[in-house]
């Protein structure tokens, strides 16, 4: 890697600070002030150094609150004036804030910013969430369909199917896969060790949703929040120590479907490339990745559309072992979106706050041995919005 | 908090689209199409010279896609990949989505960006939008009052007696003076030359809607867009000239009601504050003000908050002569957002529009005597994010 970034100045990821994911009894407000204050502080710093707030949130008629942005100036009311923003991007809403956020210290405007991502979802009737959650869709948005996004990654693992022979025993050696690093992730919505064997098998503890996605391939509907600072002006006294920016990237693909080939996933691959160019690295040079598997078939696609093994080589990775977590190149030891939780805006958040917490050496027993450099790849709607960083240990 | 500092940077306002707002047939894809492919026209670019989009729309629940920044990538196949990104902060997310687009240009991750506003509100039920609008506010975003903002701003009004004298004739005056402006507004979604008197007199007509507003106190519900390119490398192939941008400034205020005083408007104040001091101006120097009347009595606290004029003077303020079109400091020559009418995401970009066409003398029968210096002042909830903006002339 190059020493100095293509980003001209040293941007800092300087503290953060996760909620537990999962149903919860906390309100939107509580989560986004807990994560907040918490990562102010861990940074170091007092609310009067923040210049700006950007917060990640998808909603989509979820929450009754639809002007959420100011609910992190409650942490203190040293916080009155400070420029607060929501940034919406479906999924992908809490990348969106963060790259927002390391714009406005590229521009010049701020010097430190909170970035907060937040979803309340479990206080919302089931049908409301799957109206809301479909709302990310351009075909399906005000439609009922009762499987939701469900339906829409089901036909990506039947394309895939098509082309490149049965998928099922990947995904659910993904499945077991995340199942199995959650359980080391305090933070986790799901800390079930589920195998293989349970994930494949179709069952009354794990039906088939839509043919061929069993439960078990599905991210589960979580409340929960994350925040980090970003700051080119970092403290002496963080409580984790430093992560540093080393590059994004950012691509928008069209939203009709037929617009778009299910199995590239093309606009995360602009949007990884942009990333890893900025950064000056390759796919060989990072320690592990934090991916976007809203589904097990969206990680199967992503290790290809991300060049991370060859088109349909998928299909044997996770027998491979690469991805595991004593793998080449562990993929979401987190447990990622599947097993950690999927509280819509906070997952991007929460994906740069796993990434941070392995470079600092402070993610207890998910802790990965040395890692020193990470790529965050979270997307919103089927690879429509697509946000891509690289993080490096100091 | 950091103070703002001066741009540092030429940035241009190069070209805009505006669709003709009201109860149109229009879908929301229709919308942000039209006003952006105009906007990329009039500023002698193609689509692939846009490097990014940024949209501002507030939806709360009221339009079914809760994902509409590639919206905009629908002008042309040449935008795949041009990062989008919807920005929101409730009635002021069109400004949100203008500042975000100016961060992009000072950040350096971006020549020209096109921000599109735009809202699409008259397909919901009235039931839907009243309870879409109340999700901008803290207290009451999840009821079910039927008279929404009003009731708020009522509050407000009757606060303003309380410690003023009565204002009712004056929100009359301010009500007129906006239907006399809209009468040359070619995109005004009221084209009614209502006088002080009608204005005054509660009746069949004009209803009061909460003591003491009536409903030409209140600004309507409306569909409509409006799109501009800031850029610093413009075309000489202009549609309509340049437009500088001085100076901008947001600062966001505290949700909850109790901890904001209900006549300073401080938040606002601090905004314009920002953005005249980066801009180098002071009131004396504009030509004229688009400011956020989403209801009568928001314009005369502004006068106040803004100091435009003394507390307790914007009593006399259209009586004395000086918000009037032909008075010393025009005051919503466009008829603001009281008779332009209010597509809440697109307003804030339709006043920089409005702003636009004045300083480049494109503004047909709405034309101003050579304006050379405007602000633009937009809010969101009862003045708890503010962004205003300083432009002018070359």
């Amino acid at each position: 890697m190059r020493e100095t970034t293509a980003l001209g100045v040293d941007i800092y990821v300087a503290g953060w600070g996760h909620t537990r994911f999962g149903k919860l009894d906390d309100s939107l407000e509580d989560l986004v002030v807990a994560s907040s204050s918490e990562a102010i502080s861990a940074a170091g710093l007092e609310p009067g150094d923040i210049d700006a707030v950007f917060l990640g949130q998808f909603n989509s008629g979820i929450h009754p609150l639809g002007f959420a942005a100011s609910l992190a100036l409650q942490v203190s009311d040293d916080l009155f004036g400070v420029p607060a923003t929501r940034v919406e991007n479906a999924c992908a809403s809490g990348s969106a804030a963060v790259h927002q956020g390391v714009g406005a210290l590229l521009a010049g405007t701020a010097r430190s910013v909170l970035v907060v991502g937040a979803e309340k979802m479990s206080s919302a009737s089931a049908a409301t969430v799957g109206a809301g959650l479909l709302g990310a869709d351009y075909e399906h948005a005000g439609s009922t369909s009762s499987t939701g996004f469900a339906g829409l990654f089901a036909a990506v693992a039947r394309a895939y199917n098509d082309r490149h022979g049965d998928c099922s025993d990947t995904l659910a050696a993904i499945a077991a896969k995340s199942h199995a690093n959650a359980l080391s992730n305090p933070y986790a919505h799901l800390r079930k060790d589920l195998d293989e064997a349970f994930c494949r098998t179709v069952s009354e503890r794990n039906p088939m949703v839509v043919d061929p996605l069993r439960r078990t391939d599905c991210s589960p509907v979580s409340d929960g929040a994350a925040a980090l600072v970003l700051t080119i002006s970092p403290s002496e006294y963080t409580r984790d120590g430093l992560v540093r920016l080393l590059g994004f990237g950012q691509a928008n693909d069209f939203l009709p479907a037929p617009k778009r080939d299910p199995l590239a996933f093309a606009g995360s691959a602009l949007a990884w490339q942009r990333a890893l160019t900025m950064a000056g690295v390759t796919p060989g040079d990072l320690s592990f990745v934090e991916l976007h598997d809203c589904f097990t078939i969206a990680e199967l696609v992503l290790y290809e559309a991300l060049g991370l093994t060859e088109p349909g080589q998928g299909l044997s990775a996770v027998r491979d072992g690469w991805p595991r977590r004593d793998g080449r190149l562990p993929i979401n030891p987190s447990g990622g979106l599947k097993s950690k939780g999927h509280p819509v805006g906070a997952t991007g958040v929460s994906q740069h706050v796993m990434a941070a917490m392995q470079l600092t050496a402070t993610a207890g027993e998910m802790q990965l041995e040395s890692p020193r450099i990470a790529a965050v790849h979270n997307m919103g709607g089927l690879a429509v919005a697509n946000h891509v960083s690289v993080l490096a240990a100091l």
